[in-house]
């Protein structure tokens, strides 16, 4: 694809992210009917599945040819990896959007071939658009982010993960964790993964751990914080596939590597 | 104290706050000293400082018989209980200002014969003001925040707490924590005990739970969750006196006497 015809997709997914946006807000003031997927805690509402239909007629009538990776299941069944793939995450932090009313993000990566080369995510109540280009930068509402500092501690880090780290887990064990959040400045849980991408690339947080992220919670996040820097990678510190759900571990690149080596692996190894 | 002296304080008192918040903003650019009290996670600025003597200048100048109690050594060491006595959080948060330059807030409670009459909640980054008189219900840019609804249940429930609850601790049992963890809807942690009364007060969290506040955490915050029908006790259900420090259990009424009873009383008989 070229460069110009990247430019024009750019603008068409830009425009439908805030259309998207205005969307959210215009029917915040519904009452909701909450659907539940597998138990109570797990919120799917009509907006989730509205804004995923609307990208889907969006998309198949403009781009016939690409494919469609989303949540509710209104996408594409199979998907090729060789082709353009938009992975749409019409609510990401959903919790907060039926509690609260905000942070909650519309999240889009679009993916030629395999490779993420477009990423919005939209903090609709903020009305702030963080968007990337493969090897073009990352903005926030249009205004271009640094590339993360070269120095950081762990000592003024702060920390973005939810309780459970600290729970008995089949993942880890849970003392080393909490070594970690007492050596850190701060730790802070806000319950929604995109978000935590686009803190992560403004240097509002300095680590993010999560157990378990969905393809759509992270491809437009991946995209964004490529561009200043950050380091991503699964909690044993290999690379996650585009299209996979995975454990995360996204780091300011001076401290990812004795996140995972003082904290993750060890406490890996004690768990197995 | 006449209901007319009352309504000019407030106004007073609202604008001082609106002054200091824009004072705040103007300093935003300018490279922070940060200063360090007993370590290196407990941060004081300058900004703090400057807010904190910009109250104690007003106030001294305008209202010479009123006393101060606030956070950085300004204000008065020894306050009567009977009179007008001003607690003032310059800036709470103070980690997130230093590292987020946004989730902080001012916070200024006015109390008369040690009955919180007034109090001014200022997030400052939003320009959200949240402001409350004794009686007189509860605004957040002067729009009437309702009371807070009839029922509520744990399985429905937004908590707000610190990781440390769920790590070893001299206060409570953590595994009774994690029992309540995995029973309400969500956990967060913001980083700013104000901001977390805030919410409380408009329902964007409905239980909040702290190891420990000095008065000038919840000055502002407990006159404003009174008026919108919140619960405040400390951790074992005991009333807090105004000017003390405590642990803290802030509630959703329909849930705090569950959540003491199930979870934080017999953890600490555990922990005894």
């Amino acid at each position: 694809m070229k460069e110009e015809e990247i430019a024009t997709l750019y603008n068409q997914a830009r425009n439908w992210v805030i259309e998207a946006g205005t969307l959210v807000r215009d029917n915040l003031h519904i009452p909701l009917t909450i659907d539940t997927k597998s138990n109570a805690n797990d919120l799917v509402t009509q907006v989730d599945q509205e804004v995923e239909y609307f990208f889907v007629s969006k998309i198949k009538k403009h781009y016939p040819h690409h494919f469609l990776l989303s949540e509710e299941g209104y996408g594409d069944r199979e998907v090729d990896e060789k082709g353009i793939i938009w992975v749409v995450d019409p609510i990401d932090g959903t919790k907060n959007f039926v509690h609260q009313k905000k942070c909650f993000a519309i999240s889009v990566g679009i993916y030629m071939d395999g490779v993420g080369e477009i990423g919005f995510i939209y903090d609709v109540m903020n009305y702030q658009m963080y968007s990337a280009k493969r090897n073009g930068g990352a903005f926030k509402n249009n205004k271009s982010l640094p590339a993360l500092s070269s120095h950081k501690s762990l000592e003024t880090a702060m920390l973005c993960m939810n309780h459970h780290w600290l729970m008995k887990n089949r993942l880890v064990d849970e003392s080393y964790i909490a070594q970690l959040v007492r050596r850190v400045r701060g730790t802070r849980a806000y319950g929604s993964a995109a978000l935590a991408f686009t803190a992560l690339a403004e240097g509002s947080i300095d680590a993010y751990m999560t157990m378990r992220l969905e393809p759509w919670d992270m491809a437009a996040g991946r995209i964004l914080i490529n561009e200043v820097g950050g380091k991503l990678t699964n909690i044993v510190g290999e690379d996650i596939a585009p299209f996979e759900k995975s454990s995360v571990l996204l780091c300011h690149p001076a401290i990812h590597q004795e996140v995972l080596n003082h904290y993750l692996i060890p406490s890996r190894q004690k768990k197995i």
